[in-house]
């Protein structure tokens, strides 16, 4: 099923508000509720279902068999609070937590089997963690730490500077898509860049076109279709908004690092594993895809999803 | 002495063309001349020097007792082809090398004792030596690689895109300035920012602002004030066209290479001097300031300079 809820919330940064929450809830009606939050586009479709046949963001994560499997898990999936682009204020990922609560609280599930967060949903995986611990069984945090990093922060900062040099006059969208072509930057590797992109450069109408840019370009306007400005920019700015303390989270907590992750180095998980404590595990993959590899290594990734997101019985 | 020539290049995008170029050559009159280029940002005056006294670009490289010492070396910098914004067409690394060739005939210099080019300057270098080898002794080549790496290429491509929106909006120094930002964050390493730039965001003005937003600042405004934009894209342009066989180059190289060099990692500068066979060798730096390590390890990068550009009988 799918649905909204309206809600009120204190925000950190901009006081009370009245908002809507869209979630949908898919899967085996008794089955244990796990919850799956992805990057900052990512949305409540989290992959073709029975109801809903359209694709979502995370097709070849979910499917019979896997970790996240419809017919022994429900899976929730919401869309985060700015990504209607109707609330235009900075927006913390306490934020997100407090709203998912209050949606958990809506649709009556007491307790999450487990959350499985990725990028800014593990972010917001850990505030919930920390805020309403009795509210989840199990956090996987997949490619997000207890803070940006400070060269990822500087990256994005950069990237809502060309959004707003294309707002100064009416090139909003053109701005938006060079903002996410930089962004693809961080989230793929050299590596990947350098399988792909070998060919020579082409002089076209007198300016040097690199073997990169067609896709950049697709990448950039596929983005802008589907993506309000200041979706991106109130989002982007809650990544950097972000910083708890490790040792608030009193939940059993799965950190997964991608090796090469140009955003959220792995440098930085080891730290936030080492402030879990003993409710922290950490499992490295060394990937291609860097911070994008949630999204492409889905055998690898259900793998430690299934293990980490068993029950007593189950074969992972 | 400073000082113009006219010449007629023979450009391998934009046909024949009528060009000046600057120079400055400072130091011991009968002394061996080394020929120092640096980034595309850099210029004919290396270093303040006893007859121009402002700074200059590799400043700590040069002095008495440094391995470019104006005592015992003939100290030769020139504005690259296209650096006053006045040629406004395809430019290459080969352009760049035959023009300083014509230069060394102006002057009336046969051989040059070494040549030590840093990024941009290694490209032109390695051109020199394949197109003519007779007219240098050695190359020591910083920070640049036969061929640049896709991904460097496409980040270069995006900073062109900012420019080119900068002027869509009649906001052309902002389009400059934003390129030459996302350019530092390529030219540094997370490993500095994350030690400078670790405090907390800011909201102003009901907008984010990360740590490092005024270190960016600064260097858009710095920059934008030095630099013509037709210069940058031109220049920019000219690292993504470059493309060499190492094989091709017949003079001693000593390729100097900086681990954590985001822009031209040390694979391609391993494979550069594999390429070179036994007229290659290779020193590897581990720095945090990645691509800029030639400006900041000023010790460093001496004392390797001392090694490669000595003469028998003088210590190194």
């Amino acid at each position: 099923m799918r649905g909204e809820i309206e809600l009120r919330l204190a925000m950190r940064h901009a006081g009370e508000r009245s908002l809507r929450l869209r979630y949908e809830l898919v899967g085996a009606a008794e089955a244990p509720v796990v919850l799956v939050a992805g990057g900052i586009s990512a949305h409540r479709h989290v992959a073709a279902n029975a109801v809903f046949d359209e694709k979502g963001w995370a097709e070849g994560l979910v499917g019979v068999g896997r970790a996240l499997d419809p017919q022994r898990r429900r899976l929730l999936g919401f869309d985060f609070i700015g990504a209607d682009g109707e609330l235009d204020v900075p927006i913390d990922t306490a934020d997100q937590a407090e709203a998912v609560a209050l949606l958990l609280d809506a649709l009556g599930i007491e307790r999450l089997h487990g959350y499985v967060g990725y990028s800014y949903g593990a972010l917001v995986g850990m505030q919930l963690a920390i805020r309403h611990p009795q509210r989840l069984h199990r956090l996987v945090a997949v490619s997000g730490a207890h803070r940006p990093h400070p060269y990822a922060s500087a990256w994005r900062a950069l990237q809502r500077r060309a959004v707003a040099l294309g707002q100064l006059q009416c090139a909003e969208t053109h701005g938006l898509a060079l903002a996410r072509q930089f962004a693809m930057l961080s989230y793929r590797t050299p590596e990947e860049f350098g399988e792909r992109f070998d060919a020579a450069p082409e002089v076209v109408n007198g300016r040097v076109r690199v073997a990169a840019e067609d896709y950049l370009d697709a990448a950039g306007a596929q983005y802008v279709a589907r993506t309000r400005v200041n979706a991106y920019l109130r989002l982007s700015e809650s990544i950097d908004l972000h910083r708890i303390d490790p040792a608030a989270i009193d939940v059993p907590t799965l950190v997964v690092a991608v090796e090469g992750d140009r955003l959220v180095p792995l440098s930085d998980l080891v730290s936030l594993v080492e402030g879990l404590g003993t409710r922290g595990s950490l499992r490295v993959l060394r990937s291609p895809y860097g911070h994008d590899a949630f999204l492409k290594e889905t055998d690898r990734i259900d793998a430690i999803l299934a293990n980490a997101l068993s029950l007593p019985g189950e074969t992972a």
